[in-house]
């Protein structure tokens, strides 16, 4: 059947050493290592959905503020934060707005991404 | 059930004008505006998945090609590629490497998304 709409199938994330991103990402999401090509990774579906994350390997360095960011929940930031930092992550900013707090933290390579509690 | 692993909610997509970026986007992916804050839209879940696209206001303008870029697929990826232009999208470069196609595209705030025939 074909629809319409087209199916996102992955999330490329540039960056310098594909390997060492998809195992901090696969501590965080709960994904592994699917298929290898030549300077790509493709992770295995995030759990609960179609979509995976994917890494290719690019020469130039990340500069500015990503313009796309990851947005995760989990029942205990904290403890979230602490194992992202434990695996190389970095935690950059706290916010709270009308009273929904959220972390602004960083993956090994300073993608940025942001972490709220679950509700 | 509080799982070690951290859930993926949406990816975020900072742009001068979300109100056209959830139209484009909703048209190309099926999804629909369904939470508004000021300054925020999230989209309602990617179908078949619990992952959201959300759109931020943010000032500054996008510079460097992005870091992180949504990868599509098809049945018919012409008809999607005209489809995008259609709603103010743009073709940017085919690639083809050992026999596996893909078009690099762009929404109409010049964020590359890439589309290849669905398999």
């Amino acid at each position: 059947m074909t629809d319409v709409h087209a199916r996102l199938g992955a999330i490329m994330i540039d960056c310098h050493d594909p390997e060492a991103l998809i195992e901090f990402w696969g501590q965080i999401l709960g994904v592994e290592a699917e298929q290898r090509y030549p300077g790509y990774i493709f992770g295995s579906k995030i759990p609960g959905n179609h979509i995976r994350l994917a890494f290719q390997k690019v020469p130039e360095d990340k500069t500015d503020k990503n313009r796309l960011h990851l947005d995760l929940s989990h029942g205990d930031p904290e403890g979230l934060i602490a194992r992202v930092e434990g695996l190389g992550g970095s935690r950059l900013q706290d916010h709270e707005v009308s009273g929904f707090h959220w972390t602004v933290m960083a993956d090994p390579e300073g993608n940025e991404f942001c972490v709220t509690k679950a509700e």
